[in-house]
């Protein structure tokens, strides 16, 4: 019988077939692609002694038995993927999950709380212009609107949820729960290059960065490249370059910053002429939001005096905010327990389904390092001996969950 | 009677109507508008006392009488204009030569040499992909091959011409000298802000700079702008910032030189992605070659040495190069007498007629103000009283250039 991660590693290639073409992986939710994903996701879950539903959000969930009259702690992640994008973004979590619950198979009644793993249909939010419907409808965070959304080909989600089989008349009464759930772990690749470069198989999270998004532009005057002296011109790209100097120099600096320029344009764009307006996005993440608005202040002042020295105006207009979500105490320290201990502590700077679920119960997030930091991608790997780890741990938080829990 | 200044004035706002459409003018060569603004330029010319030809490369020439037979000084510009330009940029010099010309009308021989003005038929380049075909014509620097060009209508370049009524079969003997003509003078627009900032009427241009322009790029490495840390993030746009501000600040030191980044393109281009690819263009333009050269040198080291301070590769190619024209110093000399001995000297950052006509003979340039610096634009403006002051110094120039010249 093969070790948990080389079974990861098997289940995990045999999924990736549910695609909507090559290369990688493209598995939009409500798709057949999909549909042919939770036959596996049913056959895993139903390995680990699992009794297995389609939820009204279209989550499915493996729920050990009788559990339903206990508190439960969750374990999960997102089925969908990304266009192209590679075998373990997501999935990974839900595999991961199965095989930490198949560890309890048959001896439920050792834990003082059922278990119960969550396939979320789509957090990539590729197809709709939403995401995270199954975390967010378990929270009661839903907004029922985001079921009029509709795709490219103009098909309501709403409608494409009812056609694939989910009973969405449910959706409401999904955040009424008889015990509050435990907890929520999720596994997922980093996404980043740390623990690859600390040669670490797990990383313990300890927040989901917060984001704020900015459009700043920059206003100068054109004129000839070849006419007007260098003295008294005022090239709006010169100031552009300086700030994007000063993103960069203070991110840095700053410690627990991201902070990234991302798309740049410029008028009137000729080789010849001096650029007069230029407009850039800022994008700025941490796992504390006072960290974040404290840059971004900052930020804000070297943006004005950096624009006056040229005698350049500046503009900047807040696009998207999102708070960051800090990881449990108690739940990290039972997956640092499951990893050994020593395993490094680090903020994730993407998004997660556990960002959703935080609003329902206290959550925590084990990180897997992916070859060259790469996701997204349909080169995304994670090595089998990690994932392996990373059962190991999941077993070991469950355990060190239920050491302390009164029964 | 109208003093020159408001001759010039009222002259120029007539010929601005030779314009396919408005606002501004349009006027590019062999058109029905460069056939109306022959015939006005043609009265100028006749007004002057000249003898006036169409040349086989299109370029209206009024000559003094008998000046055939002689030396000749010549003086002129270009009757085009861009799309939507202005009604001084080139034209200006045109009808300011006409007015200098007519203060020697009818007393030709108390000069050593004839007079001849211009009117160069192509120097902005709008319409076919060359310019300067009228004084590269007469320097015999003409490659014959430009008459193929076809404009965006398909149509050949030596067809127009023909079509306009010119010989073109008489091309290459105008390089064909009786006697090398004494200098070319050209009156034009600074295009600059320059002389308006110095509160000068006139100016004396001591080069029109040479131009080199660099096609840049700048490589790292992409990744999400929430997972990948900012120590160890190889970013081509901080890079290319970086690069920019060294180019503009180098500029500035360096005095004499121009330098400017025009355009700017990056990859990927989203909001949550490193840039992993970025090009821009670097044009650089100065009096003296060697300047140039140094300046350009000295930006390929900074951006070698900040690219590895980021582990970012960096390439420069040169797309375009056209080598600095000096001034005659005795031309310019005259023309200084003429102003009244105490007009600024400025280079020229902008190419002109003159810069072809330095293959031919000695050329020296008369700048006048233009309003806000402006060109190339509708509101292009240049003041009557200013205009009446370059008259009275290309007469003072003729006459100081007539005093120290043999009979």
């Amino acid at each position: 019988m093969p070790d948990d991660g080389s079974l990861a590693a098997e289940r995990l290639a045999r999924i990736a077939g549910c695609s909507a073409g090559r290369p990688g992986v493209t598995r939009l939710p409500w798709t057949p692609e999909h549909r042919a994903a939770l036959q596996e996701i049913e056959a895993w879950m139903r390995d680990a002694g699992l009794e297995v539903a389609l939820d009204a959000a279209g989550t499915l969930r493996g729920r050990s038995p009788a559990a339903a009259a206990t508190p439960r702690l969750l374990l999960g992640s997102h089925q969908d993927s990304v266009r192209r994008g590679g075998a373990y973004d997501g999935i990974m979590g839900i595999a991961l999950g199965c095989l930490a619950a198949a560890r309890f198979r048959d001896r439920w009644d050792a834990l003082p709380f059922g278990l119960e793993v969550l396939a979320f249909a789509d957090e990539e939010g590729v197809r709709f212009p939403t995401a995270l419907i199954g975390p967010r409808a378990l929270a009661g965070t839903l907004d029922p609107a985001v079921l009029m959304m509709r795709d490219a080909d103009g098909v309501e989600m709403g409608a494409a949820m009812r056609d694939f089989g989910v009973e969405t008349s449910g959706l409401a009464s999904l955040a009424d729960w008889d015990a509050p759930p435990v907890g929520y772990l999720e596994a997922h690749i980093e996404q980043g290059p740390v623990l690859e470069r600390a040669g670490q198989p797990l990383g313990i999270v300890t927040a989901i960065c917060g984001i704020a998004r900015y459009a700043v532009t920059v206003a100068g005057e054109t004129g000839h490249a070849g006419t007007v002296p260098m003295r008294g011109r005022r090239d709006a790209l010169v100031g552009a370059a300086r700030m994007i100097d000063a993103v960069a120099r203070e991110a840095v600096e700053a410690g627990e910053i991201r902070a990234t320029v991302g798309t740049l344009t410029l008028g009137p764009g000729a080789v010849n002429a001096i650029p007069d307006r230029v407009a850039f996005t800022l994008e700025v993440r941490a796992p504390r939001d006072a960290a974040r608005d404290a840059f971004v202040a900052r930020m804000k002042e070297r943006f004005a005096s950096l624009a006056q020295a040229e005698g350049l105006g500046v503009t900047m207009e807040r696009t998207y905010a999102q708070a960051a979500t800090a990881c449990d105490p108690g739940l990290m320290a039972a997956l640092a327990t499951g990893a050994g201990g020593d395993a490094p502590h680090l903020p994730s700077g993407a998004t997660h389904d556990a960002s959703a679920m935080a609003d329902l119960c206290p959550v925590a997030m084990l990180f897997l390092p992916c070859r060259g930091g790469v996701s997204h991608r349909p080169d995304e790997y994670a090595a089998p001996e990690d994932m392996g780890a990373a059962v190991d741990a999941l077993e070991g938080a469950i355990r060190a969950l239920a050491a302390r829990t009164p029964r």
